[in-house]
């Protein structure tokens, strides 16, 4: 069973986008994964194929219906149980715990906002779950979406093979990732940290451990906070 | 002058992936701003192109070698006084604030990292802005660099006319956004909440600020912290 994604936009145009190429790219030529982009447009009824309408109690924007809505999710999604999802800078934080609890499940219905928002009733209705990737506003959910997509795809069963097992990566344990050093030796006067070049494995890991507090503790102390992790 | 984005990548073919169509498309089209990819490995020397080597001190992946990122960045910006940001997890959270203030710059140079990560006297000695979009990984910089440049065009002068006026957006005040509704009047037994109905707009006002305290402070305790907001 691989992931499969179903994108609901306005923009189909946009997808696979980046998500056509490198890693991505060779994993759905594989079969490890699929995206499929469903325009809502489809869903209107009058000739103009209108989707969306000026907001209740005033106001500049669009809103989107959300009958018209509700028909497209009801035609992708009416017989699986893959979550919902609105990307939206109203909702939940992505984190790379949901990320990986993602990419363990059947895919996702994924609907991309445009305009000024999305009727609230179909978000209630349709149990749509509102994730937002970060505290910025972007012109759609579909830069979104693609992020989102990048993410869980990276981290599907097979999908980078060996090259993620024994890495430490950002987050993966709470911490920003410590400082990479490579070749040359020497570049503009500057060396490599002596440590790195020892051979001594255990001082070498507890450097790495040692700055990967240190950065966290001096650029991210939310994610320390409560953590249980001491800086110290 | 025009806001003038530059990326540093080893997939300029990602670019400009969705920032060609939509707003962005057309914001490039009137001259608005312009994007230029460029690829890193060709400022490799060697006849393989090659761009990176092991991590000194052991472990899995390959980083970024200095020295030919740093003549890669120094052929496109040696002349100008854009910031220079290298996407990556260990960056400073990215914020409505801070893409406010690269719109109003004469652009950027946008370093994407691409395998386990960057030589860190890169970073120091270039002055790289280590800028992350969440709390989670990507398969590169790319699909990052793509959603910073979506999120600065949008509100480059003029891009979206009067779109933007007069409307309330999640975090540009400090808050989550309202809830929204449109017609129908009636979907599936649920009716719009009465006051926007009303016609009464100082009452529709209020409705809105309540309704986005309500959110803010349900989801996103964070943002109030601080703020001397207060959701009572």
């Amino acid at each position: 069973m691989s992931f499969k994604a179903t994108v609901l936009t306005l923009y189909p145009e946009m997808f696979p986008g980046h998500l056509g190429t490198s890693l991505a790219g060779r994993a759905a030529e594989r079969g490890q994964w699929s995206l499929e982009a469903v325009n809502i447009r489809d869903f209107a009824e009058d000739r103009h194929r209108s989707v969306d309408d000026t907001p209740s109690g005033g106001g500049a924007g669009m809103v989107l219906r959300p009958d018209i809505l509700a028909r497209a999710i009801d035609a992708v999604s009416a017989d699986d149980d893959r979550p919902r999802l609105l990307m939206s800078p109203r909702g939940t934080p992505l984190t790379q715990a949901r990320v990986r609890a993602l990419a363990e499940g059947p895919g996702a219905v994924i609907v991309c906002g445009r305009f000024e928002g999305v009727d609230q009733r179909v978000i209630d209705k349709r149990g749509l779950e509102e994730v937002s990737i970060g505290d910025y506003i972007l012109s759609g959910g579909e830069p979104a979406a693609l992020v989102l997509l990048d993410a869980v795809v990276r981290v599907l069963p097979g999908v980078m093979g060996n090259a993620l097992s024994g890495t430490h990566e950002s987050f993966e344990d709470g911490l920003l990732e410590h400082p990479h050093y490579t070749r040359p030796a020497e570049w503009e006067g500057e060396g490599i940290p002596e440590v790195l070049t020892s051979g001594n494995h255990a001082a070498i890991d507890k450097w790495r451990h040692d700055e990967a507090l240190r950065l966290t503790a001096e650029r991210r102390p939310d994610l320390l906070a409560g953590s249980g992790k001491d800086a110290d």
